[in-house]
């Protein structure tokens, strides 16, 4: 194949839950040469459990490490097959991760489990964003909070989380102290891989990017910064000693943390010195890499989902209650971000076809495939089933992680296919709940716009999306949104475009087919989204009592008139 | 085998859910010496099911008529080859069935499906005891005894049923109304299998068990026997006319029917003129086979569960509501019957097992067993799930089919085996529910025997049975109890034993094992099962509004402190 000589290319480095993704894209015209993924191979799907507590998720730092090299050299050997790629045509690299996937390093900041009395313990490795080991911490924190009539919590929907930074510090600091004492520093994944790559690793002055910062550790300059040294002393021993060694000042994410060092630019066969962006947060860059902008919300679907928005930097969105956080320049430079999600998605619908759907590893098929074939057959209403997405708890608008699942509306005729439709219903549900909350804070939603493999792949799931929300649903053409958002990033700090937007507009773009919402779909909808919203109200404390003793005999109604059953 | 041959025999024919069992049993000691089963063809697992309607039951009578003649064949053919076995010794016969299952007959009492225009239409064929289409028509008798301020349901609980004969048939005659008009009457399969072997079926005449009279076609002494014309025909079009094709008086369990016929007789190997007993329910002749007598509640736990008690019949037990029934003679002569029960319980696990435990059909084990061993490692409150067993509505004490099931505490982390021990704890949740009813309304509970085949073969059950109950569960000591009960009534209209306290002291027993309540356990699901209650009173409309916010913490609170997780 022949490239246009002139194009330009960046690379986007996306760290996911269970694997790490590089993706060479050109700067120009958003054209994706070439992308390698890389499985973490520690633990299970790349993630650390333990069979005696479900709340515990840790990986392996080294497979970061390692998996840049592999990802990245990969991805960097393929493009090589274009012509008119060349290596000195690449203008610098983005990095983007899970997050708060926060982990323990040394002086120089590298990680614990690189030592080899930590190597094998669990505490020493990376808490995974899902890690909900922390949940009576993160309550500590926000009763601290509050109790001190501090603004804290103010970008962060008013509830500190046990997925977050200093509810995992903490609960290390109780249940692993020689882990805690034996660190010096904490620092984000997000910004550790730029940091390695570059040479600058010490913890004191390693670039900490505002997304991560704002959202997760509780940084703002209105309060100079991190929390206060009193504040953190009040929580427990050892984290205020964590302040002075952390950046003075958090980073945007289209300033350059540095260049590739020659070592590893050698590894992966780029050119020494190579600009790399501030880190962030994956759903952050995927939300930039579809697209985002005032009036769009960014759905990233993936084992959770992250929703993304933006909003001018004079409008008045600083009531977030129930929603993550909002920081200034934490998604598009200069601009409030706004991050939404739901805790179990993607990982909900695997969880529900591993167990519970005679998930063969012998068959061929997909079991998703047959599962959504199958519950295409059963249209909305017609199963008599309602679930609460929570099985992972509830990150919007309850921020509340000590909730569960739950299915309802069950007989003796009930299909697996019906139940996983019920699942993807519910998280259709909690998407809806999500989008209301957005507008009713003055943050409009004039078009969604998903990506994710699941968005990509499940037509079933976008057309109830769009029949429950009742709006268009359309989807990134990018396969892979979060490295192209990386990517975004790379050609800011690589001079190949000014600014965000204007690269935004050359390289991002979604897919013309649109998800229309079907008007009969949607009134059906519309009563069961009341009998879900009635649910979450009760089981999720926003009513102290509820009415609930209608809401089977108004599945069963629903179920036989859409049945068309007399 | 030599046996005393003295010894006299009695058979007892028990039509089931899914197949039809005869039992050849000595009078004298209760000893078991051939059985035979014969599963209905017809039907998936017997029954005729429609996939656009789950509220629909039927099954084919012919399939009543050949397995008597396959059992009871088979069964006397097993016993001859004993010595002192001869058919001579055989002192008379027992039925039961299960009900309410109505089926709609000629003038000369035959079922309509035998005539080939009717063959394939299941309005024509029984309505068996779980076919609930006709809850609109359970909820309209309801109404019209509540308005019309009349006594008929002052024996069933207060709520008509559409698992009952009456709404059946008043369903009938609105959705098949050809087959309604075409029927001359209705009889209870309890009833028709003993007129079919004694040649009575004339409709007018036919014995009726005071069984299915008086607990499902309201039929009572004190109020003349069935409702009044003037209220049946206020129901509907041709419902008065039945009311005269129906015997004057029900009988007790304990009159005989009739004799063999010539023709039956030596299809099945028999003496003619046998004497054949009035024909009741399975539950009621299984509850006389466990050795049910006053203080004795009896479980019969198949595919649902029937709770059976006795009362003096100067006991004052009038106020029933919320249990299933209460009828003189019901379950034995001369004293109160009480019964109450739950809709899906053997269903409920095999609807599991089939559907969402990866149920390989090819595979050797028991998919019972290996997710009742798993369960057994996940003890009281370690899953931090909870569910109703309402599948397949609620018998007792709720008496409301409009139900459905429940489950609530999945992570992601969530087993099957976990699950279906929480299907497990639903059910004994729903048996404490009832025992506590039957106590509060002046029916003491001093020992539970439990019979069927769950209770035989799942020691778990039965041990999370006490735990939940708090209470020592024994088993019966026959593993068809239902057959034994029905040939209890057989020796006493043989003339074996002069009444049926005798005849049970003679052949009824219960195992040497006992599953006594474990403290600790019990503790547990005592928290358990408050928190079941909240759902129970919630969902089932017990109370109006309630508070609920507390149980997804409360179980992740119980679940931690069981797992021992800090």
């Amino acid at each position: 194949m022949t490239l246009d000589v002139r194009k330009r290319f960046a690379l986007g480095v996306d760290y996911g839950t269970g694997s790490v993704r590089a993706l060479v894209v050109s700067t120009d015209d958003g054209e994706e040469l070439a992308s390698h993924v890389w499985a973490y191979p520690t633990g299970v799907g790349g993630v650390v459990t333990d069979p005696d507590d479900p709340n515990l998720a840790r990986q392996n730092p080294s497979d970061y490490v390692t998996g840049f090299f592999e990802s990245v050299g990969n991805a960097v050997r393929k493009a090589k097959q274009y012509k008119g790629f060349e290596t000195d045509r690449v203008v610098g690299i983005g990095v983007d991760s899970t997050g708060s996937t926060p982990l323990p390093v040394d002086q120089q900041g590298l990680p614990l489990s690189f030592q080899e009395r930590f190597q094998r313990d669990p505490a020493a490795m990376a808490w995974l964003w899902k890690d909900h080991t922390a949940f009576a911490e993160a309550d500590e924190i926000t009763d601290a909070v509050r109790r001190h009539e501090l603004p804290y919590l103010d970008n962060c929907g008013g509830r500190y989380s046990s997925e977050w930074f200093w509810a995992k510090l903490l609960r290390c600091s109780r249940a692993h102290p020689s882990v805690f004492h034996a660190a010096y520093s904490w620092v984000e994944l997000a910004d550790f891989v730029p940091a390695f790559i570059t040479g600058t690793t010490d913890p004191s002055t390693m670039s900490r990017g505002i997304c991560a910062a704002g959202h997760k550790a509780m940084y703002d300059e209105r309060w100079g910064g991190l929390p206060s040294e009193g504040f953190l002393r009040s929580l427990g021993d050892g984290l205020a000693e964590l302040r002075g060694r952390y950046a003075p000042a958090a980073s945007q994410n289209d300033k350059p943390v540095g260049g590739l060092t020659a070592e590893v630019a050698e590894r992966v066969g780029l050119p020494e010195g190579l600009p790399v962006a501030t880190g962030a947060f994956d759903a952050h860059h995927g939300a930039v890499g579809a697209g985002c902008r005032a009036g769009t919300l960014v759905k990233i679907i993936g084992t959770s989902t992250c929703d993304c928005a933006v909003a001018p930097s004079d409008a008045d969105v600083t009531d977030v209650t129930g929603l993550c956080g909002i920081v200034k320049g934490s998604i598009v430079p200069g601009m409030w971000g706004i991050e939404a999600g739901q805790s179990a998605v993607g990982d909900l619908f695997r969880w529900f076809v591993e167990h519970f759907a005679g998930g063969n590893p012998e068959r061929e098929e997909d079991p998703h495939e047959t599962l959504t074939a199958e519950a295409e057959h059963a249209p909305a209403g017609t199963s008599g089933l309602l679930a609460l997405d929570w099985n992972n708890g509830n990150r919007t608008v309850l921020a509340d992680p000590l909730l569960t699942g739950l299915l309802l509306g069950q007989t003796l005729h009930t299909t697996p296919a019906e139940v996983y439709r019920a699942l993807i219903e519910a998280t259709a549900f909690g998407a809806r709940t999500i989008i209301e909350r957005f507008e009713s804070i003055g943050v409009p939603v004039n078009e969604v716009v998903n990506c994710g493999g699941i968005a990509e792949q499940n037509s079933l799931l976008m057309q109830i999306y769009a029949d429950v929300c009742g709006r268009p649903m359309k989807t990134s053409a990018s396969p892979q949104t979060c490295a192209l958002g990386a990517a975004v990033f790379a050609a800011v700090v690589g001079g190949a475009h000014p600014d965000v937007p204007t690269a935004q507009a050359s390289m991002c773009r979604v897919k013309p087919r649109v998800f229309e919402p079907d008007p009969k779909n949607q009134a059906v909808y519309a009563e069961l989204f009341q009998l879900y919203t009635d649910l979450h109200d009760a089981f999720g404390g926003v009513r102290e009592t509820a009415p609930l003793g209608h809401v089977m005999k108004r599945l069963l109604e629903i179920r036989r008139r859409e049945r068309g059953v007399a």
